[in-house]
């Protein structure tokens, strides 16, 4: 299994409405995408790991592929209209991590 | 739901036994912090998202509990002696998010 994470950078400024993102932007991926993507899921960060500093990330989402192919295969065609709809929810660049799966 | 996610960075001359990692590392965290975390995952990065680029990170682990107090009770009075082991699968500095799970 495969796990595609985005992860958004927290900054001073930093914008981002998970409300829009859990339930407009992920359904519509998940629309668009098709059956190859398995699940999403999605947190907002809340704290960093020392007491007292913040999340390194604001955001993050997840998409589970069966394999790199399937996933490539299934978000290509809709990548464009899909990040043209991120300007909606945050104004941070994302960061991509494809990751396979372990335990 | 409450997902602490342990970012290990990706680099030259990074070294991370994910062996190790998920068959001994993990279930020595699970049996010390005890039924108050509620499951573990793991990922290995496999690459970036632009064609071509290295994984941010090299791997990702994540702890669930019911909130922030249930992991700090439980996992607090064992972090030195679960820090003490990282050294056994990986030269680099893990960075932490506690993460509320929205989706």
């Amino acid at each position: 299994m495969i796990k595609i994470s985005v992860y958004y950078p927290n900054s001073t400024g930093v914008r981002f409405d998970m409300n829009y993102y859990v339930s407009k932007h992920l359904p519509m991926v998940q629309k668009k995408v098709g059956p190859a993507l398995k699940s999403v899921a999605a947190e907002q960060g809340i704290a960093g790991g020392a007491p007292g500093s913040s999340a390194p990330y604001v955001a993050v989402g997840h998409l589970m592929f069966d394999s790199v192919d399937a996933f490539q295969s299934a978000f290509t065609p809709h990548a464009e209209s899909i990040m043209a709809d991120v300007a909606n929810y945050t104004n941070v660049q994302p960061i991509i991590q494809i990751g396979e799966v372990k335990l």
